[in-house]
Parts: C-alpha cells; sequence; structure tokens
C-alpha cells in the first residue's frame, strides 16, 4: 500500500515517531505534512483535512494518516470532502474493528491528547492491527454482509452528497486551497496521473494559475 | 437546547441509559431512533446518520446523540452530509475538549465497544462536561483565535464542499431516505417550519409522494 | 510458563473469554477459579486473591490472572500477601510495560468496567503483548539497570514486610481460608511439592483439618 | 480531609499540575515527596511507597495521592505495607467507582503512560468525582452490603498477612528507609502525634539515630 502521513501544527513534532512507527511493514509511507514543530509554511487541519482528500481522489494513495491534537478536528476537516472515509482511532483495538468493519481509507490520530510517554509504542500497536486484517473483511463473520452493504452504500452516498472534487477545488476559499497547493513537495503528488481524473488536474491547475 | 437521541439497531439496547444520562439537564430531548434492540422497523446508523443531518439542517434540533457499535461507522454517516460536525466522544475529556474547541453540533459514542458495566456512569460523566462548557469557547485560552477561525473555515468549506441538503434528498437512494422519512414520529419532525427550508421542505415531500 | 486463571463471582461469567485468549500459546492454563455466572460455591475476590498467593507462594504456577468487576478489588486482595506482584491491566500496552519494566506474576483485569463487545479480542491482545516480550527486560534499554534494581527491592521488601505464608495461614480468618481449601480442584494444587515449602504445607494441613 | 502528594523521579515534574488539581476543594494538601524534575534528593517509587504506608500508618493523613510513569510501581510499593488500599485510577469513572466500591485511603496515578496535553484536566477530573461521592458508600446500592463486608475483611486481612509498622521499620534496608527519613519536611511529618503509635514512633527514632 502507498501511505500518506499529513501533519498538521499542533502536533508536528509527533511526525517522526509516526513515521517510524509505520515504517518496516512493506508500505511505501509518504511523510507529506509538517515534519517539526514550528516548521514553516505551516500547515493547521483545514489543510491537511483537504490534501487527504486530493491524495485519495486522485488515487495517488491508498491510506491516509492524519490527525490533530484530539484527533477531532482533523477527522471533521477530511471528512468534509467526497472518498474519505476516516476512523477515530486511539487503540489497536480500534484500529482493528475499523479495518475490518469499516474497511475505511484514512485515521485520525489523538497526537497531543493521550499522548504521553510510550505513545510512540502505541502508535506501532495500532498500525501492527491496523495492517493485520483483511481490510473490510467484516467483524463478526455474522455480520459481514450487512457491514459489507453498509459500506458500499457509504460510498454511494459520498457521491450523492457532496460536490466532486474538481468543483470543489475550483471554489475553495484561497486560504484553504493556496496552503496545500503550495506545500513543498506537493506539487509532484497532486499532477493527475490518469484520464479518470482529467477535470480534477484541469481544476488544480487553474487554482494553481 | 433542544436534543436529539438517534439510536441505530446495533446498540438500541442503550437507548434508555442514553436518555436517562440525559435528562434532567434542561434540554428537551427527542428521542428519534430506535428504542430497543430487536425493535421494527430497524434503523442503521446509515439511516440515523441522515436523520441527524435532515434534523440540523431544518434546525429543529440543535444538538444530535449519535452512535454505533463503536461510534465510527454512524460518525462516518453523519458526516457525509452539509452542516454535521460530529465528534467522536469516549470520555468526559473528550466531551469537554470537543465543546470548547470544536464547538460541533453532534456527537457520536461508542455503544458495545468498551460498553460494560457502569457505561451509563459514563455516559452522565460524559454529558455533565459537555454541557458544561462554553460551546465553542476554545481552550486553552491563548488558543481561542486560531480555533475559532478553523470552526469558520470549516462551516464554509461545509458549504463549498457538499450539494444543498435539497440537492441531496431528491438523489438519495430509497433504501437510505425512506426508511427515514417513514420511521414512526419523523413526519412530525421533518416539517419545514420556516421559509428558509422552502426548498428541503418541498425535497423531502417529493420523496414522501 | 504455567499460569493460573482465577476468576471470583462478579465476572465469572468471563472466564470462557479469558481462558479462550490465554490458549494456544504453548502455556500450560489452570482454570482454577469460578467457571460461569452463579456457579456454586462462589468466590469473592477475597478468596482468589489467596488463592493467588497459595499458587504462587507454593511455586504451582509461575504466573495468575485474576481480575474483578474493576480490577481493584482483586488487585487490593492479592497484593496483601508475600511475593505477589500484580499489575491492574487495561490495555495492551499496559501488559507490554508492566512485562518488561515491572516483570510482576500476576495481573488484575476489568472484567466488568469497560468490558463490552470485543472485549474478548482486547484480552488477546493484551496477553499477545504480554507473553511477547522479556520478562522484567527493562524498558526502554537505559533504564533497565534502575528498573532492575527496583525490582528487586520490591522483592526484599515483601519479605521484610509480611509474614510468612505459613503464619498468614495459620491465622487467616475461617470465611476467607475456608471457601478456598474447599473449593473443587484446590486441594491438588495446594499440596507442597518441595521441601522447601513444608511449613507453608504443614499449615495448610492444620487448616484443613 | 488531609491529603498527601508524593510524587517520585520519573514523573516528578507533574507534581505542579497535580498539586494544582486537587487544590481548592476544601482539603488540606501535604506536598511531601518530589516538585520537580532532576530535584535533589530523588525519591523512588520505592521510597514514595514507603512515605505513604508511613504517613498513613502514623494517621498523619487521611488519603494519599501518589503515582509513577505508569502507576504500576508505586501501586505495588505502597501496597507491600499494612492498612494501605490503593487503586490504579485512570479516569473520573474509575475515581468515582474506587472511593464508593473499595474506599481505599490511596491512589496510584500514571502520570507519564497516557499523560499527554490536558492531562492536567483529566487529574481535575478525576479528583472531581473522587471526593464527590460519600467514601465507602458501595455502588450500586443493592452491592452495599457486600461489599462493605469485602472492605472490612481486607483490612483485618491486612493486619493478618503484615508484620507491624513498628517490626517493619526496624528491618527496611537502609537503602529504602533512609532516604524517606532524611527527606526534607519528612521530620516533622513523621513524629508520632499519639500513644497510640508509640512503637512505630520509638522505631522510627531508632531508624533515625
Amino acid at each position: 500500500m502507498r501511505i500518506a502521513v499529513v501533519n498538521e501544527t499542533s502536533a508536528a513534532d509527533k511526525n517522526p515517531e509516526l513515521v517510524s512507527a509505520l515504517e518496516g511493514r512493506g508500505h511505501e509511507i509518504l511523510n507529506l505534512g509538517m515534519k517539526e514543530r514550528g516548521a514553516q509554511p505551516e500547515l493547521l487541519y483545514i489543510h491537511t483535512g483537504l490534501m487527504s482528500a486530493l491524495l485519495l481522489n486522485l488515487d495517488r494513495v491508498d491510506f491516509v494518516v492524519g490527525g490533530c491534537g484530539t484527533g477531532q478536528g482533523y477527522l471533521n476537516a477530511a471528512m468534509q470532502y467526497p472518498g474519505v472515509f476516516c476512523g477515530h482511532i486511539l487503540t489497536a483495538l480500534d484500529a482493528w474493528l475499523f479495518a475490518q468493519i469499516n474497511g475505511g481509507n484514512c485515521v485520525s490520530l489523538a497526537l497531543n491528547q493521550g499522548y504521553g510517554w510510550a505513545a510512540d509504542v502505541n502508535l506501532r500497536f495500532i498500525f501492527d492491527r491496523l495492517f493485520d486484517v483483511e481490510w473490510g473483511a467484516g467483524y463478526p463473520p455474522h455480520r459481514q454482509a450487512p457491514q459489507r452493504a453498509a459500506r458500499e452504500t457509504l460510498k454511494t452516498l459520498s457521491g450523492v452528497t457532496h460536490r466532486t472534487m474538481a468543483e470543489i477545488v475550483r471554489d475553495l476559499p484561497s486560504d484553504v486551497i493556496e496552503p496545500v497547493l503550495g506545500y513543498p513537495g506537493m506539487a509532484h503528488w497532486l499532477r493527475s496521473e490518469s484520464r479518470e481524473h482529467d477535470e480534477l488536474g484541469r481544476a488544480l491547475a487553474e487554482r494553481r494559475a
């Protein structure tokens, strides 16, 4: 899997522990957000939420790991967009259940609240369980069918309730989109690679211009 | 405040404890979802998510308390819609921080996972803290300004990224909207009361027809 | 390792899940307490605490897994005796840290509070981490020496602060010791096997008489 | 109530937040352990455990608040002594249940593990609930009688299983007792005030000599 890590400013100091906990699992890790406290330019969860949505909607990554102080802000920001299904994950058990039951493509971590000593170990335990199970396998077994149906309905819903990413990109306030488009390294990752994303690619190009 | 409680099927047996934990605080509690395990008709989190969005977008309630087994499914369902800002709340501390920092209008509770003995007391502690602070006051004090800005940006974003509730209602799959419109008691609460919601009112009337 | 499981009455219904979570790890599991809710005779945590102390002090088991509704009662009961070092373990992280840092011989689990859906999975995760590390290895590495010193001091202390198990057995109130000595299966496990425990063996024999 | 706070070295930096969370409740707070990271002399949990036992057995305080990195070490150290009944308290719910059900005289807090941002608020919430209920009132009501019986048996047990504090004090290793007797301010608090504690007072005097 290709996994993006997107840290916003309030918990940017946790980025090295987060990346370290993800490494060594055979996944490609893209560390695309802030890497240390006080780095410039700064990203708010408003920005890492959009960043996540763009990376997922352009199929540039399979999964996004984000978060903020409590995990609630990034969760609410990322979930504004179509095609983002995000869990608020605090423990290994949360991870194991979310992967199987909800099969989302994004997790929001609490990176200040409750993040004390040995929280780096907890992150490792979370990822051990998140990537240890079959995505969307359902749990427990006898609930597989209704859980699969709920996931599919949720995907359909996301398309019905949201405007397209291209429309969204065209209308986003400048203070939301510009810090994302201009963030070091993002230009490379936000190129559209496939015909399928032509319209979103054009919308991004227009906003860059 | 007027608060709706919307329980889906997997944790419907927790409804009496949830309502009881909310009562006696001077709020008006509308118990609009399932009230006991196995009751008919059944509501999935797909349905309680939509129910929440309709109640909030019609200004029929100020706040919605929902949840599901882990809290992740309802959270993802409710967050598909415009104008819904939902926290995943497990402890009194989560509640206290969410109310002040995120100032959302919805919480998703884990009503099976971790819901053991004395979980009814924990619900009471959660609501004690959720309704004990000034909504959106910001915490800590020196972060009030950026937190307020983030909340306001999130509201703006929600309008940019979503279609209108009226458009959504017109296009929702029948298996999502019909169980909600037909749920006992909902017809009363989904009437539009103000001119402001005329379009959504008309869309709902069309779907009912 | 030889591991005893000792359930008291309030959470006796969790015994099958507890035993199941322990099995399949290459350890010998002795299921010595209550096995189902309402079984007779009943054991209180007062009794499972003493049972734990006897099994450990007779070297009949290497480790005891106990608990009660919140985990606090059994913990306090088991810790009354010499040679018992007990952690209050709620999560996989607690287990992993306790095994390495404290290297105790007993854990107390909360088997009602917070014990909701999927708590059986959490038990499995706890044991995965508890038995996954080198006992008393110390964590983090640079703290190994002081942690080892603290564990050794604690063992010395336990001998200084307590009377011997034989003296204790002779003076325990009947309502504490008799339900333990008479519990089905215990006679076998409380035989003294070695010369080293002669005095305790004699004290137990006297109480049985 | 008169409450002692006893911080050991690994979490000494949390002392100001701990004291601040306790203040303003009408209790007398004695801040008797370490007050900042790296202060000299250093106290280990081995020492704060003994300190707690002495203060409680001399009736100099009604309650002790201690802890360490995970809470497990201090818990095990304090519980070596007679007359100490200690809960491992992580949340407001733990506190509320422990006060009513176990009615102990000591709590051990996790002051590094899980101690992240807003943990000071969590401490305040813990103390709000710990001191908000009738000590040993029992919970739920229909369990009051057996819980009271268990608490009384535990007290009896503590006397049967332990040597007296005076005997213990006479035999404690120097590296355990000397740092406690010599800790700044302790001489005052370890004076025996009543005839009842004459023997312990003499034992302490001998060790000081």
